[in-house]
């Protein structure tokens, strides 16, 4: 059994920023709701022809968790979509009187806003609602105790910075960037490292939570197999806000030493780097992995305000707590200048984004693994 | 399957003061953890003498629920004793190896502070945890889901105000008064109806969510068998906060009318009464009722200031949703100098506390109900 302060110890926790107010991840997380539209067909699909409705012989719920999920309302478009394939693979196999209830886990980091999150729980779901704190780097769950886990433009986030980068004596000290881009050779490698440690972290836990035979769909922002890390625009971009902030210092407002022990925890995976993940990991066959069709957003307002808004929400949190409340509107709206300054931005930069769809291994009807 | 709407409708919801500030529950419920500490031994003793832990056969964790749980740290003490009781349990039945992993649901209205509670989760607890927003009176978990309920100081609480006492047109009209001591003999039967109507809520949700086997376990403030509502301390301070609101009403600070309307959610049950729900119910067995050791509170700070505090800590929600933030001072001081001035109150006044062990009737071989 995994005690909570093993898992504690060694994750860091970067909340959305909660609540309802203009900055807030609830009203700028259109982008991400646009990735959970364009998941939705692939998820249907994945469920219509992956589910093994026999997983739940001796269970009488079905029960699903939706890791990284913030505070909505993205997640609940997410878990109604999941509800209903399932129902729906139930009903297709004339199964209507075995449709079991179902429950859904809520997880992201303790300090996300749960608060909110319950109270937007929609008032006609049909599953019953649950709220799990703790990183999903560590064990959440029980053994064996998940059918069906989704998470959506979370696993990116890494368990914390790699020590290295903030070590002034390492090859690898991230001076003057607050990301991998152009910068030593050693960062990038340094940010690899941690990524493969903790994606075996995350396979190894939910390879014990997950029931044999269990899926686990992961919708996960990258760049496309074969391309470098600067042709990445997730990386290009927290190189503009790195140049921000290195602004920001040069006129005084922040210290450029906060600024050099400061780096985003994000790495940009490919899906060939996933695969060899679960590969290593040896408890997840991969099912399918797909590609997302592009995600177009609301064009009503300017994309460059569009994006400064959604990296504002996405990396207030982490900005606040390093440099204060006071840098934000400057930084952000520095950001967004530098953004519209930028023509080769979606020339070179490329997102994509992949779904992935993983079985746990093992035999189906022997439910209870050690 | 419950939809979610059905329960949530008739309901309201009434959450403890959260944060950790000096008013609030938290930092003044001290009374409430001398109840958990004395029920300790009674709750060991009932998992010693009634789990049975056959009921696991087919589960490989054990699901603890805490109904009402509040924003700790009592429930983390209450939850840490029936863990450790029923390790205790298996170890003792030669079941080292069988021990198994433990997930507790914490239980209370959408609006109690979750954030505050997952932040106080203790670090070293050896149980995943977990939050359910939702009111109790309907269904909060799958069918067969959990194993041990424990529920302490809540089910006091009605799903609602009786709706008569708040109809002008009703003889149980409630003018002038808060709760229903030395009202119109209407208004008490109001509250007792309103009790029994909630009470086979309660236990009809429980039914359907306990296995076969499972035990709950209810603490709750009462009145002895066979006296009267007015010799309740319980119903006493409540006739105190709403002289003291009445007070505040003639010199003008709240509207009296506003007060009229006002009423009080809590039912002061006996033993006797919670037994014949039970009895009606018909899905348990009464296992052990025991009235708890009188509980006595820290002495260092006087008897009323205490006693004001712990009534502020348990009330202010209620109040300021009511009347507003800005009479709680005034009221709960108006309250502790009536509470000062009513020599009677200890001399008459009688509260106790009982524990209520009951086991969800069935075969505990056949887990799943429906």
């Amino acid at each position: 059994m995994a005690p909570a302060e093993e898992t504690s110890k060694f994750c860091e926790a970067y909340p959305m920023k909660g609540g309802d107010g203009p900055n807030s991840y609830a009203n700028n997380s259109t982008y991400q709701r646009g990735v959970v539209d364009a998941a939705k067909e692939l998820l249907s699909k994945a469920i219509a022809e992956k589910l093994d409705i026999d997983i739940l012989l001796s269970s009488n719920s079905f029960q699903i968790a939706d890791l990284g999920c913030s505070v909505g309302p993205n997640t609940f478009f997410a878990v109604q979509n999941i509800v209903e394939a399932a129902k729906f693979k139930f009903q297709s196999q004339g199964q209507d009187s075995q449709v079991p209830e179902f429950q859904v886990f809520f997880n992201d980091h303790t300090p996300n806003d749960f608060n909110m999150l319950f109270k937007s729980l929609p008032q006609n779901r049909r599953y019953y609602a649950v709220g799990v704190p703790g990183s999903f780097y560590g064990r959440i769950f029980p053994n064996a105790s998940i059918h069906f886990v989704h998470s959506s433009y979370a696993i990116q986030w890494l368990s914390s910075v790699p020590k290295v980068v903030v070590d002034k004596t390492s090859p690898a000290w991230n001076k003057g960037r607050i990301h991998y881009l152009n910068s030593p050779e050693e960062v990038a490698r340094a940010y690899e490292a941690q990524y493969t440690e903790d994606m075996e972290c995350f396979l190894h836990a939910r390879a014990q939570e997950i029931v044999y035979g269990g899926l686990m769909v992961l919708t996960v922002p990258g760049r496309p197999n074969g391309s470098s890390h600067s042709h990445s625009s997730i990386n290009m971009s927290f190189q503009l806000l790195g140049s921000a902030l290195m602004d920001l210092a040069r006129k005084g407002g922040v210290s450029e030493e906060k600024v050099d022990s400061f780096n985003i925890p994000i790495y940009c995976m490919s899906s060939q780097e996933l695969e060899a993940a679960v590969e290593r990991n040896g408890s997840f066959s991969i099912e399918s992995m797909e590609n997302l069709p592009h995600v177009s957003v609301d064009d009503t307002v300017s994309k460059s305000q569009l994006f400064a808004a959604h990296m504002r929400a996405g990396m207030e949190g982490l900005v606040k707590q390093k440099f204060g409340e006071e840098i934000l509107d400057e930084l952000f709206d520095l950001f967004r200048k530098k953004f519209e300054e930028a023509p080769f931005f979606f020339e070179t930069g490329k997102t994509i984004s992949f779904l992935c769809v993983l079985r746990r291994k093992g035999n189906g009807l022997c439910l209870y693994h050690n």
